[in-house]
Parts: structure tokens; C-alpha cells; sequence
């Protein structure tokens, strides 16, 4: 391995680095914002609300390190697809960063309201949401494509919990009409949840497609290998 | 110029119009999937729903294309920028894609009811998140940041329009227990073309980010020039 090697694996070590430390955060913000909605702590819920600076500077700069690798370094093959990866990790990590803002503003909202019933599925979409993050940014790491594919079937039970808690909401909400308004923002909350599913679907899509050169978007017919 | 760079300019030029393909077809549906909800025309809202494999197929291709230019072409500067812009464009659009699906499904779910109140702000919020995808779409291909630059002022106006639909909703929800069910479903739709204007305002960020090289995603401390 000559100098300019070294150097170049060292870079792709420390953009991987950077993309699990921005994943890190985003998964504890989104975890903050869950937990201050159950716990109704508003102090907790401005801290999420105010507080993406830090992942959206990673994000800025996870975003520089791919370009300058990509313009200086011009990588083939592997190398070329986990820089490509890494720019759509990174925008749906952000993502998942705003995902967590949107949760603590309904949390927000919600507070303003008599609770509407214990959440008891709604912080379970929370870890079942996070834990399908977390599982993909491991898959990421190890360059475990295997690890990726059970990522994708977590995500019929993010579905099936979202479907529960709307239809025992709406229960409560033709049952009383004070319950409609904060109703509707557990109801978003459960839409956001599934949006940072859809995310760490993303992630783990990317790894395979890493590892692999196969892209599994779109699943299906359109199943094929790239380059 | 030579047979080389001929063949850079060609292939890039190709890029751009597959991805305007891409955005027209974006386009039609999203307008196809709020016409069908306004008219109440199921037969429209099923072919929105079944019939997104064109969209799916051009993203495939689409990101082939970006991912062979850069292995085999090894772009600099504003060329490379263009390539990861495509990237994340062509992401958005798929995204836009998506969303038709999801108004259309919205839109069925509704039919099952009594509409609630004739649609107006709903579709005018539909032809404003248009407007901007189709603005953004002639900045990318202009190379116009200053239309960019507008695109991204007119997401005020879809913001004000949810939160008016929202409230308006809300009234009508507390007023007729009826209402609450399909009221939800238009709710979600004000949602969607909410996240259609959030895409339009990327591929506007996208397209400054080619011309000037400027990042303005995260604006006010973190505005600052790449590369």
C-alpha cells in the first residue's frame, strides 16, 4: 500500500467515522423527542425543537468530505459507492434530524391538551424506529449486507403499529371531541416515526448496494446489479 | 473541444433531460392525484396508485448514469457538482413520485365518505407545490440561481395554506363527529404537498449549489462556499 493509498482508506475511515457520529446524534435526538412527549417534558422538547445545529454542521460537513474525496481522490468501484452512499446517508441521517424536530413540536402542541390516552405504541414505534436506524448504521459499518436485508423487514412493524394507533385514536375521537385535536398530532407523530423507518430503510438499501453493487430499490423486476 | 470532452458534454446534456423527463412525469402525476381527489375520479386515483414503475425504472437509470460518469468520467468542479446534484435531484423527484402515490391513497380512503367541504385550498396548494417543482426544474436546467433563489421564497405560501387548511379542519371536526375520519385524510394530503414543496426547495438549494458553489442549505451561520 503506497502513501497516497494509505491516505485515501484513512479519509474513507474517518468520512465513515463522521456518518456514524451524526447517525449517533440523530438517533438521540429522536429518542429525546419521543421520551419528552411521553414524559411531557417540555424543557426536553425545546432542547430537541432548538438543537440541530450540531447535526446540521455534520451534515454540511459529512457532505464536503464526499465532494472533495470524490474531486481529489477520483475512487472506483467500492470506494466510488460507499462515497455515493455516504452522500445519501448523510442527507437522510439530516433528515431523521428534522424527523425528531417535527416529533417535539407535535410533542409541544400536544402538551397544550388533557393526554388522550397512556402512549404506550407510540414509544414503541419510537424504538422500533431507532432500533432499525441503529441496526443500519451497524450494517454500515461492517459492510454487512445481510445485516442490511433484516433492516428491510423491520419495517412491516413499524407499518402495522402505525395502523393500530390510528385506529384506536379515532376511537377516542369520535368517542370525544376534546380528544381530536391532540389525537391528530399523536397521529402525525406516528406518521414522522415511519418516515425515519423509511430513512433507515434508505441506509440499509445503501449498504447493500455498497457491498454488493446491487441495487435493491424498488424491489422486483427492477432487481439488478449496477457497474 | 475535443472527441473526449464532446462525448462529457453530450453525456451530461443527456443526464439533464432524462431528469427533466423524470420531473415532468413527477409532475403529472402529483397533479393527476389532487385532480383526482378534487373530482373524485377513482379510476384516476387507482391508475396514480398502480402506476409508478415508470418513475421507479428512470430513478434506477437515472442514478446509473451519475454513478458511470463519475467512475468513467472523473468530472471536476462545476461538472462534478452537477453530477451530485443529479443524484440528490433525481432522490427528490422519486420522492415527489412517491407522494403522488400517497395523495391518491388519501384520496381513496376519503371517497369512502361524505366529502367534508368542497376542496379549494387543498388544490391550490397542490398547484403551488407544482409551480415550485416545475420553477426549480427550469432553474436546474437554466443554470439560474436566481429563479432558485425564488423558488425557495414561495414554500411561505404553502406553509400559511397547511395551517389555514389545518384550522379550518379542525372546525369542521369538532362540529360533526362525521368529519373527523375523512377531515384526518385531508389533513395527511395538506401534509404530503407540504413535503412536495420541500423537495422542490431542495432541488432549488441543488441547483445554487451548482451554479455558485455555494451551500445554502442550513441557512443564516452556516451559508459558506465548497470547494
Amino acid at each position: 500500500m503506497n502513501q497516497d493509498t494509505r491516505h485515501f482508506a484513512e479519509e474513507l475511515a474517518e468520512l465513515k467515522e463522521r456518518l456514524l457520529v451524526m447517525g449517533a446524534l440523530a438517533a438521540e435526538r429522536l429518542q429525546a423527542a419521543v421520551r419528552a412527549m411521553v414524559e411531557r417534558d417540555r424543557d426536553l422538547m425545546a432542547e430537541v425543537i432548538s438543537g440541530d445545529e450540531a447535526i446540521n454542521r455534520l451534515h454540511l460537513e459529512i457532505d464536503d468530505r464526499c465532494f472533495k474525496l470524490l474531486a481529489l481522490r477520483q475512487p472506483m468501484a467500492v470506494d466510488l459507492r460507499a462515497i455515493v452512499a455516504a452522500f445519501k446517508i448523510n442527507g437522510d441521517l439530516e433528515r431523521i434530524g428534522d424527523l425528531a424536530v417535527n416529533v417535539a413540536e407535535a410533542a409541544e402542541r400536544y402538551l397544550a391538551h388533557s393526554p388522550v390516552k397512556p402512549l404506550i405504541d407510540l414509544p414503541r414505534m419510537g424504538d422500533l424506529a431507532q432500533r432499525m436506524l441503529s441496526e443500519a448504521l451497524h450494517a454500515f459499518v461492517m459492510g454487512d449486507a445481510e445485516a442490511a436485508e433484516r433492516v428491510l423487514a423491520l419495517d412491516d412493524g413499524l407499518d402495522a403499529l402505525k395502523n393500530q394507533i390510528f385506529r384506536e385514536l379515532l376511537t377516542y375521537m369520535l368517542g370525544d371531541p376534546r380528544t381530536i385535536e391532540p389525537g391528530i398530532d399523536l397521529i402525525l407523530v406516528s406518521r414522522h416515526l415511519e418516515r425515519v423507518g423509511d430513512h433507515a430503510t434508505n441506509i440499509a438499501e445503501d449498504v447493500i448496494f455498497i457491498v454488493e453493487a446491487r441495487d435493491v430499490r424498488h424491489h422486483g423486476a427492477d432487481r439488478r446489479r449496477v457497474l
